[in-house]
């Protein structure tokens, strides 16, 4: 049988509604997207439903399910999450929260639950944490995320995530530090809690004589001597797709949510200082590094795009249009570089984010799955409207995984 | 109400993916095939999946769901599917597994897991088996299947399928015959095990001197003196279909695989010598005996044609091509003798087995339901790319199911 790779290029909040100033087109429709298009006349086009229909969703769960799970069954809750977006590689004992650098005053009240939005010196401060020991040998681990927030693991066997956050959601000098709780009856909830509650007690400790808070209080800014947890959660037993399909995955991103959802169902993860993950990131160098994946070797490379969905929120369609004709030339360089007879590509989203809305919308998102040895629907134009009778429309992104990998020719047999 | 009877022939195989040296065409595409669309033309056509978009079905799983089954409900495992096949109808206690023939030698090592792939005399070596009576009352059934195969059931009340195989997977002079042992704590696992070594023993003493290896050993052949066993499973509450929905129904086949779930779900089955589930079955005979069964009153009649998927998994488009302007010919018999004023007549495939993969794939079926009284597509050319608009694209075989059963105006309502 036949050895081919795939290639599937994820553009964040690509779908889009009726825009009275394109005449009722959609940016996707306005754009001139001719890469797209041959791609899309040669293979299965659709509007896909990220999860159920009218439903919007994250960009966490809109790639847990192009990614083929289940997320009522997966989801990790936002702590593992981003441990994995901060590089933490969980395992099944560890739990994780959400934390926040934030300012207690001397009588433990919650001043401001993100240290005045703290900019610099995360690094530093996390550093001090990671690593930390807990009564019973339980290890600390810490890694900074962006602005006031910082990724923390506890790691041990017999840990509880039934524990109540320390975080008290609202701030002030009348609002006092939450001690963590157990949330259920078991040993483990109330061991968990004890520490939980001793690791806020070695931050403070840790934290409030540190170099970069002498600094800030020296210039007048609040200090980020404690860390706020929330969000608590373990990985749920995530099944890697690797050794799910037996095969080898990467993903090419510069947003930080999707590295971590990458790195949760076990892709390799690819990024540099020039995959932003915002609006100016540099196309052209994704496109290349995934043409690299590719060459390499991996059977399935997924490469993210986020300039749609920023667009999308900032209600921008003509900035939109221009960001989908850039996405278009990462198709062209694919159509110039790979070998079309062999590689199946496709281009979906993880949901849309219309500019009239703002925000994340349950429509369907336009997509499709291209290749020499697909069946073809017959539609070479790329946008909602032409895309609405093609052969994945109804069919949900877990579908459109499995139909990847069908076309891999990789999909196990169900039955004999 | 109208009583209408249904004929429904399952190409087994039948879609496919474009071929170059077709011109990108499939062979479905590529057949003449002037009675297909003479159907097609007059009723609901589509490309229909078999289980969920994107994952292949084996043909076992493929006709549980044409039959109207959810596979990961009922699915029964493959020792009761091939005692099934062999004939055996099983009963709600009964345990079923898949037998091999295999070589022992005197210090109980497997030297040979299907004694030199035996190909004749298990007909006798199976007699002496069937019907044996084991400690307690247990009854043995054991049918031959095609070389070295053999359905073995054991019939009691109260037995488990929580028992470990005694075929090791591999064979040679260091591999020693695994004793059944139990699965799970239940008494019933204990005596099951007890009851597949007592079965192991007896078979020992009366296939080491039969005949038929006497001679196998004075030819210089492996004796076929043991039966190994995995599998093991039961039927798990299939209803028939007839008792569903107060129908009788025929299932028209050679094929070992598909008589054997035609009986598990309750169809009466039609086979004789003509009908080899080989690439050279009499497909007339087939046409005819299926009319006949129309003819004789039964409600639903099902025809099987393995060709199609033999020629796919021969990477050999011309043959299938040849195979489906073969089936045409059985549409034009049902044409001319059927009378298509009351007949509902519908064609679809178990699955997709693309030339170009040489083996099943997740593709959807191209698929019709066809009568005088049937909605009208007003799609009269069949195949994959023309069916692609068709009412049923985006169904599943499952629903196609109860589509065909709601023209025969013999579907349940649900509610009042």
């Amino acid at each position: 049988m036949e050895r081919r790779q795939g290639l599937l290029l994820i553009a964040d909040g690509l779908g889009d509604r009726p825009i009275p100033e394109l005449g009722g087109q959609t940016p996707l429709e306005r754009a001139v997207t001719p890469n797209m298009d041959f791609f899309a006349g040669r293979g299965l086009c659709g509007n896909v439903h990220p999860y159920k229909p009218g439903v919007p969703v994250g960009t966490d769960v809109g790639h847990l399910v192009i990614f083929g799970y289940d997320p009522d069954e997966v989801y990790p809750g936002r702590g593992p999450l981003e441990a994995f977006s901060a590089g933490i590689m969980m395992g099944p004992d560890d739990i994780a929260f959400r934390g926040n650098f934030a300012t207690l005053d001397e009588r433990s009240h919650v001043l401001d639950r993100r240290a005045g939005r703290i900019a610099s010196g995360t690094e530093e401060l996390a550093a001090v944490l990671d690593g930390m020991r807990l009564d019973g040998g339980a290890v600390v681990l810490a890694k900074p995320l962006t602005e006031h927030r910082v990724a923390i693991v506890l790691r041990q066997a017999g840990l509880s995530t039934a524990v109540t956050p320390t975080d008290p959601n609202v701030a002030g000098p009348q609002v006092s530090l939450p001690a963590c709780m157990p949330a259920d009856d078991s040993a483990e909830a109330a061991r968990t809690a004890r520490l939980v509650n001793e690791f806020t007690e070695l931050c403070r400790r840790r934290l409030d004589s540190h170099p970069v808070n002498r600094e800030r209080r020296a210039a007048g800014k609040p200090s980020a001597n404690v860390v706020l947890l929330r969000g608590v959660g373990r990985t749920n037993g995530v099944e890697p797709i690797g050794r799910q399909f037996k095969l080898t995955c990467a993903c090419v991103a510069g947003d930080l949510t999707v590295l971590g959802i990458a790195r949760l169902v076990g892709l390799e993860t690819f990024h540099d200082r020039r995959f932003t993950g915002g609006i100016r990131s540099d196309l052209r160098a994704k496109a290349r590094k995934a043409i690299d994946c590719v060459r390499q070797g991996f059977d399935w490379t997924v490469v993210h795009v986020k300039g749609p969905d920023l667009c999308g929120h900032d209600n921008n369609p003509s900035e939109k249009i221009r960001v989908i004709e850039d996405i278009d030339g990462m198709f062209a360089l694919f159509r110039q570089e790979l070998d079309l007879d062999h590689t199946i590509v496709a281009l979906t989203g993880d949901h849309s984010t219309p500019c009239e809305k703002g925000d994340h919308s349950g429509d369907p998102v336009p997509t499709f799955v291209s290749g020499a040895t697909v069946r073809r629907d017959g539609i070479a134009i790329t946008g909602e409207s032409s895309f609405r009778t093609g052969s994945l429309s109804g069919l949900t992104a877990r579908d459109v995984f499995r139909i990847q990998l069908d076309q891999l020719n990789v999909m196990p047999k169900r039955g004999a």
